[in-house]
């Protein structure tokens, strides 16, 4: 790597790489986005519109993939520069994951819409997937500038949609024990709202990786909700990813 | 890769690497099998167990991130060697994960074992996670001997895990229909069973990997669950990992 020239061609395919992480993400950000506002208006043609988009999301993961290990191959890259290329690689992971539980909100969505509506539930479930819409976004942007504090920030924001998922949690425990016809509603919309969490998560994930990519060490507290038993609804949270 | 003594110290090396994989899967395997036995005799000594153990198994993961790092570092691999670097990283992530999922039933445990038992429902969920367990054992074997016809027989028997998950949604459904006193265990058993049902498709996605290593290609249907609806409780799956 001591060679311009081919310190030039690693940047170049790099940069090409990175080209695609940004269009996965934002075709993730509008899974995510779209996904809510069917369930909200009970758009099934919308929905279904979120569930064969995801085949692209798919595809570009596969790329993104095959293009890094082209990458590593060709250029044979060490210290930062292949730090940077698994880090590529466990960020589209996580894009993927992302649009995978878009997917399967769009999916209930439309079993949902058979059913009576749950009062408040799809408002409060869109509240929550715009604030990991916006976290993404903010996680995204700070890997493009290496910004170890936005991906401070991208991680403490997470606690905040924990709050929201066991706040709605409660909630839809107490629908379905008043009335039992409630049952199988709630459980998609708690299965929604427990999808939305798990994007939080993920977003975390990429935010981690942001900050080993600038600082060179993951966040101290890097599993942060094993200590933040607070957050949590008596052992109803689920795998830490 | 040309001279035999760079290919030989790659040999060595991966090795290396090789048996922390197996001991991480071991660990694994035990996790998943304590864990089915801790929810069944109500054991929260051996559930507590189960959730310290997984700290040794993230360090494994750690670990084994660390080393192929170096490894491609180091001997810059080419080829089916960088790609074996890769799926051993991509093993050892899904390991964890089934590991998160197997602390996850250990924490429910301990939140059950103050509950009113559901009858039936700790046998079922055990012979459940035995079976995934005997399919993890024979995925981490199929890969030491990058066997593929092994990695195919796995991939089918992950959708009788699929069944039986399916079948007790719907038992534990009813159960909450009956009786809303039995809603917040079974909403517990229920994520217990979901878990499960997630190992299955993280021994998959492993079992692919030995598909791909020892074939160069993925299993056509390499998501055979979205064409087998027949599986399916109304829109209940989870996405795809």
């Amino acid at each position: 790597m001591n060679d311009p020239h081919i310190a030039k061609a690693f940047d170049r395919d790099l940069e090409a790489i990175q080209a695609l992480v940004m269009k996965m993400g934002g075709l993730v950000e509008e899974a995510i986005r779209e996904a809510a506002k069917s369930l909200k208006t009970r758009d099934t043609e919308r929905a279904e519109k979120v569930r064969q988009g995801d085949r692209k999301i798919d595809e570009l993961e596969d790329l993104i993939n095959t293009q890094c290990a082209q990458l590593l191959a060709i250029r044979q890259p060490a210290a930062t520069d292949l730090r940077t290329v698994l880090t590529v690689m466990k960020i589209a992971g996580n894009l993927e994951r992302i649009g995978d539980y878009a997917k399967n909100i769009a999916k209930r969505t439309e079993v949902l819409s058979h059913m009576q509506p749950i009062e408040g539930a799809s408002s409060a479930i869109r509240r929550m997937s715009k604030e990991v819409e916006a976290m993404l976004s903010d996680a995204l942007d700070s890997y493009i500038r290496r910004d170890a504090t936005v991906g401070e920030d991208v991680r403490h924001r997470d606690l905040e949609v924990d709050q929201m998922y066991n706040a709605l949690f409660r909630e839809f425990l107490t629908f379905m024990m008043e009335d039992p016809r409630n049952i199988t509603a709630c459980m998609h919309l708690h299965f929604i709202a427990k999808n939305i969490e798990r994007m939080g998560d993920h977003v975390t994930s990429i935010a981690d990786q942001v900050i080993y990519l600038s600082t060179g060490q993951f966040p101290d507290d890097q599993r942060p909700k094993d200590n933040q038993s607070i957050y949590k609804v008596e052992g109803f949270e689920e795998a830490d990813e």
